[in-house]
């Protein structure tokens, strides 16, 4: 069983914290990750390939914005940039952290629908496996799984894990991450 | 990044397929094992312990048995003792392959309503993943997944893999397996 074949293409989707901010990723995508890393590519990381692919919402990232003014294009202009920073420094996070471990990795932004963007990245790029983060009711209750994994493990074209936030980690508001 | 720590837990859900009959495994089962072999498992067999359960339905295994009189409590016996030799003899194919693979394992059967079963036992057992195969109607259309898997989804207190067929293994009659 010798690793000859190309590495296992993880593609993972990560957003940011809605609790700690800027340029935290949220709990439920942290803990994916970690998972991933010491249960799937263990020792092994010349075996795998990460793919991490962050989506901004146009409505939620505008909302620190809501006071604001916008009088001109420029406006909008800078907003998107600050956006597009914001959404690097996060994709900077996980990138980091593969390069320490020796993990190849690749790592871009899209807009939209998160759950249909996210399928539809998986049709374009063809990755062997799509790890989905989802926020969870705890070991006792019963489970909330998310519209976004709940969709991808219907509709992504691909093996698809689903990781569920621990329950020691749940903030206050489950709704939060 | 050294494998010191204990093995990854895989359970997995096997089940007989419904076309090539015993001791055959049924399509979705194998895929999601050959799957979980070549993307996740790869050169590092010492890093993985498989745990396969079986469980037989009641309603469903009696069904060839259909034509047979139970005049005694010793028909039904030997019905039960039947039932376990084909749950063995499917067991056997994947605990043979991790043999040969030098992969540890587990095997075992259990009765009831799949579903039940599979979260029930995971929670018994706490494997650090749960791998469930499903039937999918192919690529390019929309995709059905099998209420068991879902509910595996849903429910059950570890990490979930949902690997679906390939659509050019999917038999004439898609409930087929």
């Amino acid at each position: 069983m010798a690793d000859s074949s190309a590495p296992t293409r993880v593609m993972m989707a990560v957003n940011e914290s809605s609790l700690k901010g800027y340029p935290h990723p949220s709990i439920s995508c942290r803990t994916a990750f970690d998972w991933t890393l010491s249960k799937l590519v263990r020792s092994n990381p010349g075996g795998f390939h990460f793919l991490f692919l962050h989506i901004q919402v146009p409505d939620e990232d505008g909302f620190d914005d809501m006071d604001s003014i916008y009088a001109s294009p420029d406006d909008f202009h800078q907003m998107k940039q600050r956006d597009k920073i914001r959404g690097l420094h996060l994709l900077e996070y996980f990138v980091n952290q593969c390069h320490q471990l020796g993990i190849k990795c690749e790592a871009w932004i899209r807009h939209g629908d998160p759950k249909e963007v996210i399928c539809n990245e998986v049709k374009r790029v063809q990755p062997d496996l799509l790890v989905v983060g989802s926020r969870g009711l705890g070991p006792f209750q019963r489970v909330f799984v998310g519209t976004v994994s709940e969709f991808c493990v219907k509709h992504a074209e691909c093996p698809v894990i689903t990781i569920k936030r621990k329950a020691t980690e749940a903030p206050q508001d489950p709704v939060d991450d």
